[in-house]
């Protein structure tokens, strides 16, 4: 599909036919989304279904993650009118911490840290990310949160796989993806056949 | 200043006083903006800053920095009510992409990539980033999206050093920032003190 076409119906989660398969091989993501930020439409209703289900929720500041969940959170952020907070890769602030260990959905033991002069008890964070693939990366910038006494108005992200980790998630916070109920099995089993996925032209 | 304090007057680049200084000593960067992303006026008065040389101008796509121009990038994208494109570090996207070698502000050769199936040429770009201090990321990214036939529609970012590579941005380019005239010295000779930077708490 032609990176800045619109069907007229606009069906939910059209967009995600914009998303670009893997061209490179095993040692990369099978798929890229964010080809879909590409299209302004695209973009709009990504945010808006990621958005509704917390329409009537009190939501103080959105959070994303390192480096992704930055385009996503943004725009969360933007829409809702509020503020944003990244959730970083460790090393990069140059001011006071926390920390927080995790495995990354490839394996990878990393770390991630959020500034420890913003959360506080009482304020209500929705925490982006662009996928949930293995939920290891999401699981640890909820602990960053929770840690600070602020709490987890919610989750969104594009995509919500069903692993262990992504049902964790879903079992017990609020949550939102853009994947209708009828796509989830594609995405679980990374087949992009019948997801109608866009073909790259280069 | 507390975080979500909003003066009264809101003087221009009244929210650079909430960045906040280093504190972990001089491996890192001097200064942290992404305090003032949450604010939620803050954010909206940067990114309406940031838009506002560009009014009157043909914007088609904003294109963000990765990782920190994601979040400024994406917030502008949202207000114009355009689509978003990722400039990654290298060895992320799992699509077809164009390179780009460069010296990052610490000196440190990197490479910067962009998918091959967005840019073309007649679209016209705003590449936004968080910060622009020696220029050598900036520049890269620039020759990215002209590689590709696309233009340079203008460069946006927090603040523009007066180095040699600010100034060549500034001299070729539409370009925009927040940091006021009489401010513009204490940032190219990083000085804290009568900047009122905010100090961080923790």
């Amino acid at each position: 599909m032609d990176i800045f076409a619109v069907p007229a119906d606009r069906q939910r989660g059209w967009y995600l036919s914009l998303m670009a398969p893997n061209t490179k091989g095993p040692e990369f993501a099978w798929l890229d989304p964010s080809r879909l930020y590409c299209n302004p439409q695209a973009l709009a209703d990504c945010v808006q279904d990621l958005l509704g289900p917390f329409q009537s929720d009190a939501i103080d500041l959105v959070a994303g993650i390192d480096a992704m969940g930055f385009i996503l959170g943004a725009s969360a952020a933007g829409a809702l009118g509020k503020g944003f907070l990244a959730i970083r890769k460790a090393g990069h602030l140059c001011v006071a911490t926390q920390n927080q260990n995790y495995c990354d959905y490839s394996g990878r033991e990393k770390t991630m840290e959020v500034r420890t002069d913003v959360l506080k008890p009482g304020l209500r964070v929705l925490i982006v990310d662009q996928w949930i693939e293995t939920g290891g990366t999401m699981r640890a910038a909820i602990q960053l949160v929770e840690k600070q006494g602020a709490s987890v108005a919610g989750v969104a992200a594009v995509a919500i796989e069903n692993t262990e980790g992504g049902r964790w998630i879903k079992d017990n916070y609020r949550f939102s993806h853009c994947v209708p109920q009828e796509l989830q099995p594609q995405v679980d089993g990374k087949r992009l056949d019948s997801f109608q996925t866009c073909k790259t032209t280069n």
